[in-house]
């Protein structure tokens, strides 16, 4: 089997590159380096420094992997990629990730939409053209959804209305223009699906934590790009870099905003259980990928209490938020499909979080605490 | 006051900037000439010759109308509009408004969403930038709502789930990447009232037919461009034509797709009722812009009867439908906002199809019956 994962430099997309590798896979892993860039340009590098792909392939030296660089968005190049290898399935991870890098400007809001929606339709019209049988699988996220007073289902909802009833996508809000592109490239991989009959996999995930999964302990050098910035880094790894060097976890707001959260280990599960499995053609799977929901207080709180255990002295502060999102709602997600598929959840354990602390404060010195806070504000 | 009329050369936009600056607004008309490239490209060039902008103001002899021709989805350009003449209000038809022409392939799918949405988001941040109380009133279509099983509600629902509910934007699901482009401006129009507290309008309008509104009748010249092809044309505009011509009716397949439909007249009056009856701030308030509904075979033998009657042999032809929609099926969509703010409507009488014939007939020599159909299908 051929997997071409699009996206191959980023937090989710290198793990998931030597995941499908080391289980026999044969992987394309393609990236422009546009966080590379983003990150130099914001002042957000990563904690511990990524060495190139090629030089990462050439560490990793497994030739079932091939580094091309080049842009998704680039149709001419991306269907290059595809006639050349004929992927059997393809993992979108090539979009513009962050919510504030979107809310800076105009520009950044402009190119966050032409890159998230002309990568996903030229990977549509690559598979079209190429294999209409490729799986495409791509990375949603559980802020589509936003904070609704229902239950969330997984992807799809039958709305009973006057008398009559039919089945919909579950309504979508999001509360930032990164994620409103993700709903965007929903309503485009569903008209598409309908349309060619394409084969497609939606990954509602929640914020990911966690540094590398176990395969990858053996070299630092293959560590996934870590953020604990504003801008690229998730709440969970931020504050366990905040507890190392005793700042304060910052909170935003009352801290009851709940999300869904998983560990970056079952992202790779997950990924793959979806690969190994594919929906029919004609299908838009969706499944809620996270494994257990937490409000920010608990999180918060959670890693305190581990932190003191081992001797750090963690204290939080709610800061003015800089968000316009909930801080008290109703969050009720369904997350069973996964588990069905065999996923076996990594929970956020004591122990998981002890992990985290230690492997971080090896890297004490490079931390940078003016990263916490960009004052990117909407 | 002083509207900004975004895509001013349009069959809708150039009447709108007569309508308003007729009843004592200043406006201020911009365009691309983006169709008039494309339909000489594609060959499909509208019946009528239409002189450029500047030409049809100098005609029209009315010192409120001004004439600027630029891009929208350059926003140097926007911004600098918006600067020099603060708009009250800014109607948004910069799009490119051709289902067919969106399935044509990739370069014009991708085109169709960086069009359409980088337009929407220059404006949005131009309003935000110059002045947010300033109302966007954006024309979207019933093509996003879909043929759902359910009764389709104006742009928003209630949804009861598991003893829980919400309110919700109207499930949307389109058959064109033209009409999904205009679900993600919804998406992202939505987005930014919640977050920047904006003020606009979304008018969900059907299919329009007719070839001016009463005060254009007196000058061929300030006729709106009529296309009766197969790509920039609407389905009673092209029957009318071809009944002209003794061209037999193209009925897309079994013809029992239903739309809402309204006379030309009636969107001006539609528009003008949303621009003088705003939303408040941070509401996004939908109207369904149709004023009655008809199945496409009920089109063509209206206009089979009222073309025998006068004199006209005018038949059917029901063709492999090039379209990729349901033929049969449920359509039940409420359309009493804008009669409640005062539309009186133009229905598709024998006065008003007769109307349209005897003034189509006058450009008879005009007619190429090749445009009918250019052979797109999805």
């Amino acid at each position: 089997m051929r997997v071409l994962v699009l996206g191959a430099d980023g937090y989710l997309g290198w793990p998931t590159c030597l995941y499908f590798a080391g289980r026999g896979y044969d992987v394309i892993g393609v990236d422009n380096y546009f966080k590379r860039g983003a990150a130099a340009e914001l002042d957000c590098e990563p904690l511990i420094p990524v060495p190139n792909l090629a030089e990462r392939a050439r560490i990793f030296k497994n030739a079932s992997l091939k580094i091309h660089i080049g842009d998704v968005t680039d149709y001419g190049f991306l269907l290059f990629v595809f006639k050349e290898y004929m992927p059997d399935v393809v993992i979108h991870y090539a979009e513009q990730p962050s919510a504030p890098y979107s809310m800076l400007n105009r520009d950044k809001a402009a190119f966050t939409i032409q890159n998230n929606l002309i990568s996903t339709l030229n990977i549509i019209h690559a598979v079209k053209e190429t294999n209409p049988d490729c799986h495409i699988i791509k990375l949603g996220t559980m802020g589509e959804y936003g904070t609704p007073a229902i239950d969330i289902e997984e992807g799809w909802i039958e709305i009973g209305h006057k008398g009559r009833k039919d089945r919909f996508l579950f309504p979508r809000q999001a509360s930032s223009l990164y994620h409103t592109t993700k709903i965007q490239d929903t309503d485009l991989l569903w008209f598409y699906v309908r349309t060619w009959n394409l084969r497609v996999t939606d990954l509602m995930q929640g914020p990911v934590y966690g540094i590398y999964y176990d395969d990858q302990r053996i070299d630092e050098r293959l560590f996934p790009a870590f953020h604990y910035d504003e801008i690229f880094g998730t709440v969970v790894n931020r504050f366990i870099v905040q507890a190392i060097v005793n700042h304060p976890l910052t909170v935003y707001g009352e801290g009851g905003q709940t999300r869904g959260y998983l560990n970056l280990k079952d992202t790779m599960q997950c990924v793959y259980l979806a690969a190994e499995n594919p929906p029919a053609r004609g299908e838009l799977r969706v499944f809620n990928q996270i494994t257990e929901t937490f409000t920010v207080n608990e999180l918060a709180e959670k890693i305190q209490r581990v932190g003191d255990k081992i001797g750090l002295n963690v204290s939080i502060n709610h800061i003015k938020n800089p968000r316009k999102e909930k801080e008290k709602h109703y969050y009720n997600p369904k997350y069973t499909g996964l588990l069905e598929l065999g996923l076996k959840p990594h929970f956020l354990t004591d122990e998981a979080l002890i992990e985290m602390l230690d492997v971080i404060k090896k890297y004490q010195k490079n931390i940078q605490p003016h990263k916490f806070l960009k004052g990117i504000k909407w």
